[in-house]
């Protein structure tokens, strides 16, 4: 456990949504699930997606599909409290995405230590064969103003 | 189905707050699962309880438990969407309390039709014997509060 | 309260089927959460049109909605447990059906009480425009051997 | 991507739980969404936590605390369908335990590959301080058994 990294701070991340816990998100441990924060991250995501990049999700094309996602978890948060989901776009493919995504109590301040620092990577793909297609100019330019 | 109640209106409640959908919310068929529904309703709730009731979730004596819920959907909510959580207690008895919910897109107008018509019933008792409570004071005065 | 009907038993229902509880569904009083028992039973039921009555979510010109559902809770369900969804057509109409769901700690004696009593009402709708349509027959006959 | 590892076998592991996939778990895709995978695999490994190695979740003074999780996705698994988690702890430390995890279709045959492979770190703590505790021996045992 020594080489573990040092949760991100705020000031890292161009972009931020705030998102409520929900009663359901706690555990028996009176603490948000491991296995919610990925409902907050993918939700914060995909928003980006199909607000900012042109996604749509119900009958476009192309969809992104999740390869890889992972997390690592430095202190608890709870129901109730609104969380703050930084992100920035930390690498960018021909067909993928990875998202670099830290999760905060609200409001966080600048130097706020992230209580879970996670990734996310989407791959573009043909909605009907489900194999690799390059990012479009629009959504690629979304993709690109998102990172740091 | 000719007996159905049409929906509620935005204005038949005294409280609201709102919630923001997630990803994993949308089934199959893009709309809001019938079971994530209850997820924004007892967090709605539940809030309530705790920051006005003064419910102390994870050390205090009394509890809320849930004994009955119900929901009756009119049209679909989706992700991503905010959705407004529109309550009021109904009836309060001596160690129970049930709310009627409604939920809107947002922002729903006074007279926009509710998405969704809910019921909610709590009872207090006593975390250890897990036994009928009367509301304390401070609680009740809380719920009357919330009343139409 | 008084009139609060009792729990009904395993032997009231002529279909079940067995299913994990998860960690997620247990809350912070160390139940499972109210809004995860509707996912049992939309799972099951879900389970039965797709299986035995050819509901093809995926791409079927007919999907089933839910426009009501309702739970009462007896006593509680917990992580880690096996679940007993027991299950009867109640109600078959035109293009809807009714579902008495009740759920046991697995494995149920004919005697058990429920530790929950739902119900569930779906409706056929044509799944372009979502108005209503008839049942086809295939499909009437397998909720019609669902009947009690 | 070039880098990317193949998917395990199912014969890489010592240890299998078949649990069913819910309607709730299904995006608008119609494939599990990513997040309930971690659903399913905290549920796995609470499981055996609880039953073989003795955690008690409700009022024991040590409890497993989640510091880490990661998952790569290859195929996609769906609802209705059984899925096996197949697991085996890959690193015990002194107060801490990694788990692999690959999830299959069920059932899965000892070369079939998986639909996606995971890890979990979970940490020993006393319930009150969330201090991190040595394995007692009776769950050091457990977990040393549930090695490949």
């Amino acid at each position: 456990m020594a080489a573990r990294l040092p949760p991100s701070r705020r000031a890292d991340y161009p972009l931020c949504e705030t998102i409520a816990s929900r009663w359901a998100d706690n555990d028996v441990y009176g603490h948000v699930n491991n296995a919610a924060y990925y409902t907050l991250i993918d939700s914060a995501v995909n928003r980006y997606m199909i607000v900012r990049a042109g996604v749509d999700i119900h009958s476009g094309p192309l969809i992104a599909l999740v390869v890889e996602t992972g997390c690592r978890f430095h202190h608890p948060l709870t129901f109730p409290q609104h969380i703050d989901i930084a992100m920035k776009v930390a690498r960018l493919g021909v067909s993928s995405v990875t998202w670099h995504i830290a999760l905060f109590e609200s409001p966080a301040g600048a130097q706020s230590p992230a209580a879970a620092d996670a990734h996310f990577t989407h791959v573009l793909v043909d909605r009907a064969t489900r194999r690799p297609e390059p990012w479009p100019d629009p959504m690629r330019d979304a993709l690109t103003a998102a990172m740091g």
